[in-house]
């Protein structure tokens, strides 16, 4: 089961677990981020690949703080990379992934699938705690002790493969394995008709990492 | 926060909570529960408490295979102790408590609360592999990693204050804080009115745990 957000890095993931010839489900969640236009493009990139795809909805009273779910919150705009680094940006969701973990979790064991694909990675950006390899290795701890899957010595395995990867070395891979970028959802603050604002910090690091992997960013060319 | 399902044990985590001195908030989940008579309970209690109570809807595609949620599943009746304890009963809802933990991480930072009260207990009934004090020690870890606030250094605290508590201590303990016990609800598959059924293992360890504390169930009494 892969975690899709709609995004470059769960599109890549999605395209990884495929190339390892495994049955893949995808899992999207509505969770009243003001980016929800990034469901949309989950949608089209589960169809294009051919897998079942769920969006679960959740309760919109849980998320608070957080400039994703928040309008009368700034989205940070135009930052350099020190600033973007420094401190964990407006942009945290609180517990977001693990609740979605979480949420992979139950969708897994209650469907015998055997392990969960996220895209988090730390490599970039490391201003989120729930994106780093300890937080990963925590969880598949927690998962393996707290779950009958685990306790029936089959735990849900938990695989983040781009964890370690730069933004550059995700998107070499995922045009090798054939992801269509023109589909993918990058944008915190997109225009209603999905435009990116260019500005944001996941604007600025996905047109980073397009640079550096020196090949046209098919939303933005 | 106090996980407040509605049963024995979570009233008399409440009210342990509310003999700290603290500011109580309470959370419950509509998921679809069979018994979701539970939830009238939950808010009752809260009621009589005094205290802000919330109730989070799950999707209900989440959860499957379990007993709980799948009607056309049998709830077992009439089981001895060696019975209930000898595996995992189909009572277990896949990732559960994981998924109600990570809720209440996200409802705790979001306002900035600084505890979840949870009321598993693992002696009386140590089936469950998400109600052991090795679980709720390895969810801690994984949230002191994966959050803001255990990255800034003040991580939300997972206190699970029955977790080696007997049915009996329980009773007894919430008799002393003034629980009311006729508000809570255990039974597994009450009738549309909310009788227990006297047959599932909720009800019989709860016949068992205020036989052992040698005062009358309110409920059955």
């Amino acid at each position: 089961m892969v975690l899709l957000s709609g995004g470059l890095d769960s599109a890549t993931t999605l395209y990884y677990a495929l190339s390892r010839d495994l049955s893949v489900y995808t899992l999207s969640f509505d969770y009243g981020q003001r980016h929800s236009v990034e469901l949309e493009s989950a949608r089209k990139i589960a169809a294009e690949a051919g897998v079942p795809h769920t969006i679960l909805t959740l309760d919109t009273q849980i998320f608070q703080q957080s400039a994703l779910t928040d309008v009368s919150i700034d989205i940070p705009q135009d930052r350099d990379e020190s600033a973007m680094s420094s401190s964990i940006p407006v942009t945290y969701v609180p517990g977001r992934n693990i609740l979605f973990l979480s949420f992979g979790l139950s969708y897994c064991e209650s469907r015998n699938l055997d392990s969960i694909f996220i895209g988090a990675n730390a490599v970039d950006y490391s201003g989120y705690p729930d994106c780093r390899p300890q937080f990963i290795e925590a969880f598949q701890q927690m998962a393996n002790i707290g779950t009958r899957a685990g306790d029936e010595g089959h735990p849900i395995k938990i695989e983040a493969p781009l964890i370690n990867m730069t933004k550059a070395e995700i998107i070499s891979m995922g045009i090798k394995l054939g992801v269509d970028y023109s589909l993918t959802s990058s944008c915190y603050q997109p225009s209603s008709s999905g435009k990116p604002c260019g500005r944001c910090d996941s604007c600025l690091l996905r047109a980073q990492g397009f640079a550096a992997a020196g090949v046209p960013d098919p939303l933005t060319a």
